[in-house]
């Protein structure tokens, strides 16, 4: 068994699942910001020079899995590893944020598609050379995708 | 503290951290494998669709951390949240992989960048339209990425 202490939270205007983004892609331009802990804040020297971070973050909110969910973006059970869906067995989420901004241990951010109060495992600089991949299968979502930009979150996952 | 239990383990030519490549981007065709425990297999279901995932696992053999390091692509001291350094507060890794096949519980890889017997947290479908985003400004990395293609991992994080 692996433990992580949280190194911050995050602060959205989300404080409910219902009803939420389910994608950065979806929460374009929504403003949030990264409550890193003081014991941590020199860690975050020279972070201010890239325009996006990889954040990652425990979904803290969902308890337990299934193998096969009914993602947001489709209706047919597929294999959970195959989906983005929050509810798997172990609840680790990433999301590439806009950095707009530093102010000592307070990271602002947009395209925030993550609850109020989420735990932060993690914060990476985002660099296209390593994270830019053409990837030219996308699976069950190919002809999908598009609606992330406006399906919102429901109950499935709680 | 958040915990979790690995859902399987990588298979890769790497046993010694040094001299390992430091991205997927300078292990372009090396092959693994990711053995997923046979417990979780059916949440594997559709996920032959996809030509990249993102694996994230846990950097096992790194204990303790820093929040200034000196980079492998760099000869000055970044904020450790600035870097993808593996010794970190949460020693958590990711890549984005290139699936070739799977077999029954066993994921065939490639560009694959980790260390043999590291144990995975967590796999995710990599979706373009989630995970590319255009990053103006990649900080102290300017001009330095492209030695990612060849520079080798040294003993500097164990």
């Amino acid at each position: 068994m692996t433990c992580f202490e949280p190194i911050g939270t995050i602060h959205s205007p989300f404080t409910e699942v219902n009803g939420m983004p389910i994608q950065p892609v979806g929460a374009q331009g929504v403003a949030g910001s990264i409550e890193v802990l003081p014991a941590f804040q020199e860690g975050l020297r020279d972070l201010e020079g890239f325009s996006h971070i990889i954040v990652i973050y425990h979904f803290h909110r969902i308890s337990g899995y299934s193998l096969l969910v009914k993602p947001f973006l489709d209706n047919t059970d597929r294999g959970v590893f195959a989906t983005r869906s929050p509810r798997r067995p172990n609840s680790i989420g990433i999301s590439v944020l806009r950095l707009t901004g530093i102010a000592a241990n307070v990271l602002h951010v947009e395209n925030v598609d993550i609850l109020d109060g989420t735990p932060v495992l993690d914060i990476k600089p985002y660099v296209p050379k390593f994270d830019v991949w053409d990837a030219d299968r996308v699976g069950w979502f190919a002809g999908k995708v598009e609606k992330a930009e406006s399906r919102k979150s429901d109950e499935r996952f709680m």
